[in-house]
């Protein structure tokens, strides 16, 4: 009954149980233990190539660090205008970069496009102005819709050519890749990105998230800035094991399959509510969704918990569906939706 | 067998325990759920007083944060020299205040005395000088010692006098009340404490500490600093669920307890073993021991864990017990450092 | 016949003096000398109420070193797209403020209005969220148009109603003053300004501007800030002397008005050249005209300097009048533009 | 009369003129006019090799941004306890690097030895530890000292092996190579020198020092932290005719020179004073002169200025002659002094 987001979810239980399973003894601190290095070879494995990676335990930790890896201080990061490290992170990048500059652009459906990058790039070496550094996407995007490998190769080769590096903020990264069916390679380093923020807290991790350099060299400094920022945890072990037990027999993919699967079915059900209205296309588990006020009240007062977007009087509500979403919460949010809107229910009828 | 740390430690069992149970559906994210409003209620009664509590997962989150919250950019840190977060935190102070200043004392067996303090106090006022903001004490002490609380309230009083706020890195706060038999809040807010960092994690958690302000309207920035810094969970009630029970039944204490009187074993053993001396008292969970160069060597023969300090030729080495030590494991260790003496033993006389 | 800008200007001779006449013997150092507090006095006489005053060599420095005051490292400052401390400071907001974000604005001919910064102030006491802390105007604008008391007023009310600090960077503040005719204190703290970056350098001084607080108790920081940037002068005498020459006799309103008459001249003469199309209303000593691309070729050609805006294929030049801007470069620019632009000037030679 | 410091000082007559010299007319700002391109073509020559030159107006700027150039935020910079960068400059250090640690070494007469820091140098490539990153020697030193060409040699040969860079704080510079009578090119980048803070203001210019950068390529990040710090003077014109004048003719050597040989007559009498003992060897233009508290109380009410050294209690003065210090101010002091610890002065009586 709560679509209010994918963090209120809990643990999925096979990350609970990996966690009690890691809890056997004692291990050497701050990631020298057997699982970190088992998960540093997964991550290689899911990756097809050796990559870096560093567990931390918030995204906006993973954003915020990676971001300060390839961006100087005097740097601008471009991204989208609604990014979650734009308006969500209080100033996070801001900060680990020492002061960074984030120039937000204007974008369909959440998305960058190639081209508005480009006409936003200016003023390299001149030293009056900030010194443009990086790129950051969000996929799935904060409007739940993906980037094809094809348009994130695009943007990547605006970077290649103004030598910008390229992040991705994959909190939901998880979801794009069930929705895209395309391998986390290409979805990535085929394509171009040269960091990921690989997310699992909001897709059944308890606290986890991976920071993943497809360059190691890239990431020389990262494990300074994790240190130094307070994110290098003693007993690593447990944010390893978080991350284990996700990739393993792919219940990252299937979590999110699944949030994937109820967030299509919650679309095609509100194709039927009168005045229901889809802001951007579904294809991840969010749902951007104009209503009838009377509507939006009234799922409100059959307990159903979502906020209105991105005001208390929006006519905009989000739904948010998570690895643990019922289909039956679907179904019950559909059913308030359609007697709220005055559809009748010809089953009721007969 | 493992001395090294106690960070090599695995997770208490009630916490564990606590933990699964936090995972039952959904929850209000980034600390406005349950668990986490009962927990600041248990902080205020513990410490006899309102408090403004903030869960973290680091030490290193922890004492950074809380020393920006009391220290201007251009402040000085007065610390032991051997403190943590001068000696083990990369620069995370330095980071989070945006540039303060650590100014170290000597001090015998890891404490600071008031009158050493006072006498580096200086600069006041002047433009030149970074300016005199703040003290930290580590209770217990990087030497395995502890402040008495009438130790305590003399630095306060040099604080009060120059107008310094005072901090306490309690990363093994357990272990000093475990050891002095005094209250929580004798041993901070009366005796002139304004933010102790509350560390849990050495003493049988998976990660989690949680900042203290014994003057809530001190803390009105922190909040923002924490989320800034990455440090804010979206799952909160898994932080604030280790520290509930990290403080239930007094948890805590006795998990320190026998930390404590571990160490007090090894101590109480090691008289009897020649060439060991003691460095300083014994009066936490950590011992720092001079040993002959060959007992040294057998136990590491005999496989046992722990550091030569500070360095790898060190003759010294440091012992840390924990609240998993076993009792078995002490006279164990006793048994190896005397056979490698040459201590001949009754047992085999007979 | 140069108009690329008021910096490409030198020393107006009064200041020259003035610096000659400082270098008498031996002073005391860093701001302790009779010229500094002489300075100290007349800035309050100028602003008609007890000010903080603080020299400084650059205009970045101190809008940076101002912002930095009234902005925490998680705040807020709002100001106009165009504005310097966005556009031409190579991120020293961000740097002295500790990582501060710059939301900007649009608005027409380069002013920010009241109802639009309302409209931009959200997230207020929201820790995902940075927070709303400043704005700063800029007077007169980058546009070469000035804020009306009435409109300072307007912004003023929204800053008050939402406790934002307001700052105006006034590196042509005496170009405004001179154009609006009312008094610096009806521009400034009467208006509601908590602190004014005072420029004199691109109006006749070396390299001295002065950061005036009207809450003296507001700048308590700032002397840290100052010196901790490397802004505090040994030689102090040298910038306060600067300033002295600048205010006396009303220097700096006398070369800001003459600057100003310039401009007026140059857009009256622009109107008889066809195709020429002012893009905004002048109202201090900056013009941006729209040209026809030959004419611009041909003021090249003979020899005027000045810039296309934005970008070196623009259509739009600017020009910059200065406190030594010759009549006669203004007459012989205007004459150009009108022969290129097919003019005959038969008619007044008969 | 004021022996104070050498910025008490005015600035040398070659240089006023210098500075009206440079009043003729518009010129490209921001350091694209021709003053500024001669001075890096002359500091070029005067040290034997190309050199990256960039002016600015104070030493602490000078050498914060040096040391930012060399030192990562999580860096450790190694000097002398007593340096002005870690004692002077309000934190300036670590507000340039973004947070990096000074570790601050002992050293007889305000030099630190090459055995000395190699045994401080630890922790490299450990993420608990800030890492060691950069040197900064004071040449001449607080004490008033030189380092000899051989030790800045075996200071640069430790800072090889640990790959760390070598910056000298030449606040004093002239001075130092007027007294080794050795070129700028060997006490500096032939003995292993990366960068030096060049300083001219302290004597005889009126706020200009030069940041020189032996390895133009190790230079790429400096004009961006210039300016981003505010820096970056836009009639820059003005900065780099000081430091042209200062060079030219040797102007620096011999104003130097000037001051060395005052102190070192002041050096010489004080051998003729009672109870007066020069702490450390006078060479350069600094003197700290344990003196009888009758004599420092009988030299004041003579009227001359100079610091107790470094309270106010303290029975040891500072002395700084200039390039201004008349030899009869130095003879007058001498005669107080004597005439104050009772020394007949039987020519002139008999």
């Amino acid at each position: 009954m709560n679509f209010s987001s994918d963090n209120v979810t809990g643990v999925a239980p096979e990350i609970i149980a990996a966690l009690a399973a890691a809890n056997a003894g004692a291990m050497a601190s701050y990631g020298a233990d057997a699982v970190t290095e088992r998960l540093a070879r997964r991550f290689s494995e899911v990756f097809e190539r050796e990559v870096a990676v560093f567990p931390v335990a918030t995204g906006t930790a993973a954003n915020a660090l990676a971001l300060a890896t390839l961006t100087p201080p005097w740097g601008i990061v471009y991204g989208h205008r609604d990014a979650h490290f734009q308006v969500d992170e209080c100033g996070a990048p801001e900060f680990y970069t020492g002061g960074a500059k984030l120039r937000m652009l204007d974008g369909a459906h959440g998305k960058i496009a190639a081209a508005d990058l480009e006409a936003a790039i200016m003023g390299r070496g001149v030293v009056h102005h900030a010194q443009p550094a990086s790129v950051s996407l969000t996929q799935s995007s904060e409007a739940g819709t993906v980037y094809q490998a094809a348009e994130i190769e695009a943007i990547a080769e605006v970077c290649r050519r103004h030598k910008l590096a390229l992040h991705v903020d994959g909190s939901r990264f998880a979801n794009a890749v069930a929705s895209l069916n395309r391998s986390p390679a290409d979805l990535t380093w085929r394509a171009g990105v040269d960091a990921l923020s690989f997310g699992a807290t909001k897709n059944g991790a308890m606290a986890a998230e991976a920071v993943v350099f497809f360059d190691p060299a890239k990431a020389a400094d990262f494990a300074y800035r994790r240190k130094r920022g307070g994110h290098l945890f003693s007993k690593m072990r447990f944010l390893s094991a978080q991350l284990e037990a996700y990739l393993a027999g792919d219940l990252w993919l299937r979590n999110a399959g699944h949030a994937n699967r109820m967030a299509a079915r919650l679309a095609e059900g509100l194709a039927a509510v009168p005045g229901a209205r889809l802001q951007h296309p579904v294809e991840a588990n969010e749902l951007f969704v104009e209503m009838p006020d009377p509507v939006i009240r009234g799922l409100y007062a059959d307990g159903f918990q979502f906020y209105r977007w991105d005001n208390e009087e929006s006519a905009v509500i989000r739904l948010v569906t998570a690895f643990d979403t019922e289909p039956s919460a679907v179904e019950a949010f559909l059913a308030s939706a359609r007697r709220h809107a005055g559809v009748s229910t010809g089953a009721r009828r007969s």
